[in-house]
């Protein structure tokens, strides 16, 4: 099932599934038995990210082509950061620049699979860690260069935490309809022209072993949000580089999910 | 006022205030007008985190004693990394050491004054920073120094993510008892040695800069917690070096606010 969050016309937040001409067939979640239609047809005001997450999670050069591009190592052990969970935003949201990140372009896109948690995972196996998963979506890890590079520490939470820098969706798939998350097409365009185009399997730790990895004696909470790592082709490692500029288009595309759309702006 | 969230004997969460002898006065939160004695008086069976976090964002090097200790560059900017939100405990609830961290000591201990927000926080000047303090308590950033060094991409997230990694409490010093946290002695015992103590005066960017900082185009959702960086004293850096081991006695205490106490164990 593909599941949609949204608003309807007097701002009421409602679970939807097959969006069409601005309209969505209401559904509502039923625990274990998925979710059920409620026999409404309701107007899509505005897309929410799917979730609101109690945590976004972010792996970083989890992709062969890209960490070559990047000049790294390949990494033993995946490489785990975070965003603030107030970045979140939705498909037709706008992705706003900072007025510190329009002084010096730096702005970046990274398509990434993003997988929903569905209930606490805590010392999960490879074998079992599909079973935590509710769904998943397509999530779009913006990053501004500068800040994550001199912000300090070299950490790159701060630069990659402002508001809108994790557009998610449009829709979350649910695992019957995606059981191999580990074979998607995955691809970025900016302005129509294609930045970044791969496939999942050329992720090098699997779905599975990236939260077997991060639930090792830490507890996912239902809600979390994984960013599993984006391929080649971001616009910093590009000559001469390419960064986002108020007026752009971004298209984030995952076969069998869809495509995130969002406009850059000031 | 002094506020501890807590668990009673039948295992529900419950907000009170002068805690003694197993009891606490219960309270309810009351919006602007702050917490409203109920007039039932209640068994503590488990102290909790003063609040459960929306997110825990973390402030490294912010001392000019640690920074000068670790062998860094003073910031020129305050470091920003995150711990993943089910990392917080209470308390008198025990510090976990995973099995991965005990085959080589690395588990160290890092005192700090943790703010909460109270109300969305989004470009705040330090003027009014301070304005957005729902209260203030004793938080200890418990750092597995390997992973946080070699877990890879140099970022410390995964580290600092174990459960109960963030034990913090025991009590919230509402701001009107607690007007100028840069000013507050500060400090950490292992079994009864002192290890670190200084003063939050020492902290290089204040409580107010932090904020400010944090909020540039970015939302700091209510409930979020900020630790706000550790003075010198560390395990890491110590001739010989100090790691946690189980059936260690960790104190946590800061001026005006009180002292966490923590169990290490298995």
């Amino acid at each position: 099932m593909k599941i949609l969050r949204f608003t309807d016309n007097e701002g009421i937040v409602r679970l939807g599934t097959n969006p069409a001409d601005g309209m969505a067939t209401e559904v509502i979640a039923a625990g274990d038995k998925g979710y059920e239609p409620t026999g409404q047809l309701r107007a899509i005001h505005c897309f929410l990210a799917p979730v609101q997450p109690a945590a976004i999670i972010c792996i970083g050069l989890n992709y062969r082509e890209h960490a070559k591009e990047t000049g790294l190592e390949l990494p033993r052990y995946p490489v785990m950061f975070m965003k603030n969970p107030a970045a979140a935003t939705g498909h037709g949201q706008p992705v706003v620049l900072p007025e510190s990140c329009r002084k010096k372009a730096q702005t970046d896109y990274e398509a990434e699979l993003a997988v929903i948690i569905g209930r606490p995972a805590k010392n999960v196996g490879p074998g079992d860690a599909l079973s935590y998963v509710k769904g998943y979506t397509i999530g779009n890890d913006i990053s501004a260069r500068s800040w994550q590079k001199h912000a300090g520490g070299g950490q790159w939470v701060r630069g990659k935490s402002f508001d809108t820098f994790c557009p998610l969706g449009p829709v979350m798939v649910t695992p019957d309809e995606l059981p191999d998350p580990d074979s998607l097409g995955i691809s970025c365009r900016v302005n129509g022209q294609t930045m970044q185009q791969s496939n999942t399997s050329d992720m090098i730790f699997a779905v599975s072993e990236l939260i077997a990895y991060l639930s090792e004696d830490t507890t996912l909470l239902p809600d979390t949000v994984i960013l599993t790592g984006t391929p080649s082709g971001v616009g910093f490692t590009r000559k001469p580089p390419v960064f986002l500029s108020p007026g752009d288009r971004l298209e984030t595309e995952i076969d069998k999910i869809g495509t995130l759309i969002n406009a850059i702006i000031e």
